[in-house]
């Protein structure tokens, strides 16, 4: 007896949002579930700080690489909901991503500088009523139930080519230093940066670094953080190819007393030196 | 060659407690998944606090409308655990229930008024040995697992016609007043109101809408939180079309220094009014 | 015409770490599904503290008993990452381990004595390039995914026969009394003890307890947290069957005074008396 043709792998939604443990994203699942049943459902981040665009967007940029083709993202972080910004969906890099036209999507911009978007105008995809307050549930999520059973995103609404997007900070130098800033920082209170790898390697051209931030002082680049002592500050490439700093064992925003609103934009220094 | 006939999809479990990000939600989901490896699992809420049951309920009664059919729906908020206090199953709207009967599921019934109930008593369904510290490992998940198989809740006790329900407070008139009570926030500091749009609109007839609480004024609804500039407070209805107050981009809750424990109850005063 | 034949059931991977609500475990995810678009998914407790080897190892060990043969478990928390510290993975009682040699897997050796453990070293099975930074990513997530797909652990490395293991504390008798301690404290504030049912009840032989701890004293032990009135204080054997100490539907660390840190090593006091 011959075996049954393998079923294809469900279609991978992943869900962003800054909804924290609210029942708001259990809303999304059952809305999305009762369209597309076959669907497999994974949590990116919804700790996002509330209306925290940026935040959004830094978590989708780490997504694409380690999600398969076909995948789609749904991201809602969406301070304007109910307003006249956009809804949009996005094919670009085998992926697909759905949400507001707000500046979540701008990594999918600075990656695949041509991507397919769409605004989100035929009302048919959607979930109605259409709450003013809830487009997570009531348009975002049905969207990308339908792109998961293989909607073309065409048939949503007209090309969208001016979506909004974020400035997004590139290091630079100044005289002899390499500027970057802090972008933010992880769970475990580490700083993350904008300086790449590449860009911090180019400048340094295999001469000692010494790094700046926040009064802070880190002498040397190290392979991992348990490199220093426990108690002792590291500058390192971390899991995305940024320079991050970091205290071993320890939380190096509380040591240095910064707050999560003190982060974004802090200037990183890193100069020749021992 | 014919296609091989789809499976049905896999029944969904919806899982809510006040369990919080430990561990005691992925226990319940390894029994379920011991018992009934193909159930699709969905977190709708854990973050209700400690023994808060009419927390429980308000989270139930959001997700019921966007869950398909024949969704298991296991609620454990639990302070009477190990007392005397019985177990249901319920089946109503052609999805089902199991938890505590405690009031937990009060909306079920708020909206069929007359669910199939039944205790839980036959302990064959159960995890052996029950523990008395965590009915939701050891009933109320095995249970659930085997009402996604397909089990007929009439075989697991004996039918129950009088459940614990909890005081479920409707707005009311008072001379020109339209009164409503605060039911809790959301994740955005967002104050949540019992004042459903079928009663407020009905109350306005049209009329412009001044509506106190905790001794704010808010002028008009809205349709948006965007309607108000940032900073500014607006009333509208939610995706629940039940009345909330917001700061549009801030936290109501903070601006009002209401704390968690404060907000249930509330007075919420609609008048006529510009 | 005949029923396909079901497919097997898809094989469960569960997920411990102590990376909180971040993007990292939907990271970690991403890979697995890519590499194993069939596993079943399932989180156990990201809600670790940062580093806290022994908070995993507590986890990890109520797990195992809930979970069907074949699961994979996969936990990281992993202070050493990126330093010389193996990687492992470990078969046992029917399901398999993978993650850091750091102690985290003590509850393991505890249960079964002798089971078979390999070092990650064939690269193979990574995903490339490794960052020193993230293993759960580039590492540990992969194994887990070929694991779940059936790879021979034997193939991962060579065998592994002195772990790092944790002291692991066992209660024990002075004078007249039989000592124990606190392991940590549970969403609800209860504290959790090393005093497992059967040592307590051998030492007691049927005669009542006194049970102290940080200054309190509990007398007798009750089945289950609501025999005692609201706010009292309760010691039961919790769903581990070990003694824990409780406040009924309060919060005992709050009411104490104990902090995070305070908790793990506590002495915890038995005595024969009323």
């Amino acid at each position: 007896m011959s075996q049954p043709p393998a079923a294809p792998p469900a279609t991978i939604i992943t869900l962003t949002s800054d909804f924290g443990a609210s029942v708001f994203v259990g809303l999304m699942k059952g809305v999305i579930l009762s369209l597309c049943p076959g669907a497999r459902l994974v949590d990116l981040c919804h700790d996002i700080a509330p209306q925290d665009v940026r935040g959004g967007a830094l978590v989708l940029e780490q997504a694409f690489p380690v999600f398969p083709a076909g995948t789609v993202h749904l991201a809602v972080v969406d301070p304007g909901v109910g307003t006249s910004r956009r809804g949009l969906a996005i094919q670009a890099l085998g992926q697909l991503w759905v949400g507001p036209d707000n500046g979540l999507f701008t990594p999918v911009w600075r990656t695949d500088p041509q991507p397919r978007a769409y605004g989100l105008t035929d009302t048919a995809y959607f979930r109605q009523p259409v709450s003013q307050t809830f487009h997570g549930r009531d348009v975002f999520a049905p969207v990308a139930a339908r792109l998961a059973q293989g909607l073309d995103p065409a048939r949503l609404g007209p090309e969208v080519r001016d979506p909004l997007l974020l400035d997004w900070p590139r290091p630079h130098q100044r005289g002899q230093d390499l500027l970057g800033q802090v972008l933010g920082a992880d769970r475990f209170g580490n700083l993350l940066t904008n300086l790449d790898r590449l860009t911090v390697e180019g400048f340094l051209g295999g001469r000692p670094a010494l790094v700046r931030v926040a009064g802070l002082k880190v002498r040397g680049l190290s392979r991992a953080y348990g490199q220093a002592a426990a108690g002792q500050t590291v500058a390192l490439f971390n899991s995305l190819e940024r320079l991050e700093l970091a205290l071993n064992q320890g939380d190096l925003c509380a040591y240095l007393g910064l707050r999560p609103t003190d982060l974004y934009g802090l200037e990183v220094v890193v100069r020749v030196g021992d």
